[in-house]
């Protein structure tokens, strides 16, 4: 392709409202342009790396024996009401009416139409396992878009259903899915990790997420340093430690003026934050409480409380509330004395505890000496405080917690009958008995694995593309190209044979100096390059270099070509 | 693929709202689903059609220079009320408000984002000739969504837009993709014809319709039968004859009691239709009024009549306002002797006569011996009739033309600078000076097209699908798959040789009778089919058979591989 027939605008400035690097780099290379909040065009160049992640994900989906089909993006109300979640949904689904006054919805997920397709054409076993894909264009009227295509509204996704006799049935499923994951990503040369997730508002069993690793990501994960587990820091373990001794120290009340953290009370009381206990008093929003207890150095995790509480919402209570159970302002919280019977409910760390500080429930007074079942009492020990680097694996014996940062491109579910059971999808066993479906669910975001590469893989000078999604593989620049015959019939040769040879190859014919085009092929990210013209073509040379880690080398076109050819048959050379 | 792996659903019974045959025949052998009025699921069988349509579309506009690009579906309004579309178009704009309460639509087409685009990325001569095209799926609120993918709400579109410095350029780059468009249905062996047409809501100077030929087709055409003229029969052309002699006779009013029909006059009066003028008065439902006068025997043209006066609207006048200019009920006007002034607009036919019989704007009266500008004035003769069969050819001389019926599948209009002008798109000269953009844009419906193929295409067992379009090319029929493993070994066999060749292969290994296998294949519609099986094998042959016009030869396995390899070569070989 010539530079000159195809159409690339690149931008020197960086748009203000561009936060992250991929953002940034996304516009100025020119691979989209906004047209609204959330809402951007895919522009040729863009497209182009779109489209090659699609394929590869296509290729791996029909490998694993996937369908492929495609589902409207216009939902009709009445599969989200069956499901129960046309309530449940918040603003995030955009909701309209027809000309005729018949709601519907832009789908931002298509758990109810495919089951609806399912329940109506999947009927006897037989026809199982199955599962089904698309790629398809969604939308989500997300609160705050932003990121470029990190976070927009309107977004490609891949997204798979598979059906299942039973749940063993849909864990095989399940783990065909994830094998292909694991085949996508490292197709496409990411760094990322699949870790154990939460299933958030999607629901199920169990989940996995994959992270392209990147420290601009917005979530954290852990990994073990010894095995192979990893979860998201929201997800990760905390494990049961053998109890501490007795208590030695007797329950005394000191004065702690205005020390209200625990850093302060600490630093105050001369002892380390783990040799205190934070508690913090939280609500469902619906007039139940809990107060959560957890080492002074540690953090709570809002979302494992949640869920063991089998809570819908969870939210710090009000200073009123506090009074009402502890007679005391924020930060002097504790255990002991409450004035009104208040659930406890303790991390596994306490456990390991004795003599040490806690709230006294009242304005600048602590206890020192503290200890669980003597001085106050305990509801539940469980798994309720945030992981984090350095902690125990929970998974293997020796193995210790790293903590990364990543950003989430892919999430597999094990559903199990929650969309079947509320839209009556069954099927007749062989005993021509009525049976509930199993289903999984498994999502790419396609836009955000594009944008997820960048944040992984850049430099000062622009984008950095692993050959299997660049949007050509090798530049050829012509320098001098519309005034020298022989730099132009030299660089189209070049092409020519490239092209033939199944590489993508942008020829750079554009009339500007030499300078402007390798700064417009370094943003653009062009893995390969092959520099034409000047004294080097005069000795029957051309310059090659590799985007990164390479230096430039002087070769005979020909072995330049054969180099180029190895290196995009080496990491696109398909399907292994 | 094996029919086992892959998921086909076809159906015994017609769906009971199906109306056309294209409509009945894709639900009935699983290729689309219904989730909502006009709203669809692909199905993986009939993705399969689409997406083979939308490679072969691809191709082309690659081919003619035209680059791909992907605009969002969501459009903000702003942009919409730029154009004056906003305003202008009417309840098949699907609009609705995100979150923050802004304003969008359901894009059910692009001009509006795409102008944007180039008016802030196409600045200078040097970037045009540039055609941008994206295949995508657009949006319209049909009020009655019927016929199953030839005229839904929800579909998916290939539409292109192109950029040019003036008028000139601007064909050039229509007659690219009106060559393009030919070369695109020639490709997918589809009986056809480019016709002129209408540009309608759309707007702009002169467009043609791409029509794929059918008796269920919607759309009337004309053509030639010595030169290549067509065109949409609301377009095609009366030509302006040899003016007749002077009238003979007397204007003279004659009894024709409750003849009101012109078939009645005739009859009443024993003279041909072609020797009376009907007269009909319309408006443009804002106050004005028209008398259109046509023979007899021929229809008006509303179009061309509203299009030759200038009105956005053209409607037929009540019976209150036709007294007012009148003084008579309908069934009797003529355009002699009216109440009220009132603009007479005729048909170039009229010219051609005398001595016509026309109304007395009296009930029960007609005159006879009429003659134009003896007996009543006409203000402008023009061409208002429907052209028909037999009318003599507006481009040859000699030529006649015959009438067809036609499925719209593409359109291609020159927009000159309509966008361009109300959004302000402009570009600087060679001098420096800011100039209107002049712009193209063409659309293909890609579902309608392959509903197209089958109303052309198919009989009373099944779809017939050209080679092109068809999911499959080859079906390999396994008789007693499940339980002969010779059978089995075999038919697999040959399915990996032709897929070795590129020969898309449907292996059907299912555990049924080959009367029912037959009937599937049939019904889908795939165009060869290999039988493997019982008394043939054992003596070393194959059955081979073609959907249509062949006889069943048997032939020995590696015959009937290279004639179905031969055929799809033939038929699919790719670029010409």
């Amino acid at each position: 392709m010539r530079y000159t027939q195809f159409f690339i605008s690149t931008l020197k400035e960086t748009p203000s409202d561009a936060e992250v690097i991929s953002h940034q780099l996304m516009m100025r290379s020119g691979m989209i342009r906004k047209i609204a909040a959330g809402i951007y065009t895919y522009m040729p160049l863009g497209l182009r790396s779109i489209r090659k992640f699609e394929q590869i994900v296509r290729e791996e989906m029909n490998r694993a024996g996937a369908i492929e089909l495609l589902m409207p993006g216009v939902q009709p109300a009445e599969l989200w009401i069956e499901s129960k979640r046309w309530a449940q949904y918040g603003k995030e689904l955009l909701r309209f009416k027809d000309r005729k006054d018949n709601e519907f919805c832009m789908g931002p997920t298509h758990e109810e139409i495919i089951t609806d397709i399912a329940r109506r054409e999947v009927k006897s076993y037989r026809q199982m396992p199955i599962n089904f894909y698309q790629i398809q264009t969604k939308f989500r009227d997300e609160i705050r878009p932003r990121f470029g295509l990190m976070r927009g509204r309107e977004f490609i996704m891949k997204d798979a259903y598979s059906f299942d006799v039973d749940s063993s049935a849909a864990d095989l499923s399940y783990d065909k899915m994830y094998q292909a994951y694991n085949r996508i990503f490292e197709r496409c040369g990411l760094n990322f990790r699949a870790v154990e997730a939460d299933t958030g508002s999607i629901g199920g069993s169990a989940s996995h997420e994959f992270m392209v690793l990147a420290s601009s990501g917005e979530d954290a994960i852990v990994s073990c340093n010894a095995c192979r587990y990893a979860a998201n820091v929201e997800k990760a373990e905390g494990i049961k430690q053998q109890q501490g001794g007795a208590g030695q120290q007797a329950l005394t009340k000191v004065h702690t003026p205005d020390k209200k953290t625990i850093a302060e009370v600490a630093e105050f009381l001369n002892i380390p934050q783990s040799a205190t206990v934070k508690a913090l008093v939280l609500s469902n929003g619906e007039g139940k409480f809990v107060m959560a207890l957890v080492r002074g150095d540690h953090e709570l995790n809002e979302l494992k409380l949640k869920n063991r509480l089998g809570w819908d919402e969870i939210q710090m209570a009000t200073d009123d509330e506090i009074l009402r159970f502890t007679g005391s302002p924020p930060g002097f919280l504790g255990p002991q004395g409450l004035k009104e019977e208040l659930l406890v409910v303790a991390d596994y760390t306490i456990e390991t505890m004795a003599d040490f500080v806690i709230g006294a429930n009242q304005t600048d007074q602590h206890y020192t000496g503290a200890n669980a079942g003597r001085d106050f009492q305990i509801n539940q020990i469980a798994d309720i405080r945030l992981i984090g680097a350095g902690d125990p694996c929970p998974r293997c014996s020796g193995g210790t917690l790293e903590v990364w940062r990543g950003i989430e491109v892919g999430h597999v579910f094990k559903l199990g009958t929650k969309y079947s059971n509320s839209m009556n999808a069954t099927y007749l066993d062989k005993d021509g008995k009525e049976q509930i479906i199993f289903m999984g669910c498994y999502g790419i975001g396609i836009g955000r694995t594009v944008a997820a590469s960048i944040e992984q893989n850049h430099d000062d000078n622009g984008v950095i593309w692993p050959l299997p999604l660049a949007p050509f593989h090798c530049s050829v620049v012509a320098i001098n190209a519309q005034k020298d015959e022989a730099v132009m019939s030299a660089a189209q040769d070049i092409h020519d044979r490239l092209e033939a040879a199944g590489v993508e190859v942008l020829l750079d014919d554009r009339d500007e100096r030499p300078g402007v085009k390798f700064k417009d092929h370094d943003l653009i990210g062009i893995p390969l390059r092959i520099v034409v013209g000047g004294k080097n073509l005069a000795e029957g040379k051309v310059e090659f270099k590799q985007r990164v880690g390479g230096e430039m080398q002087l070769l005979v076109p020909e072995q330049a070509i054969e180099t180029v050819i190895a290196q995009v048959k080496a990491a696109c050379g398909g399907t292994r």
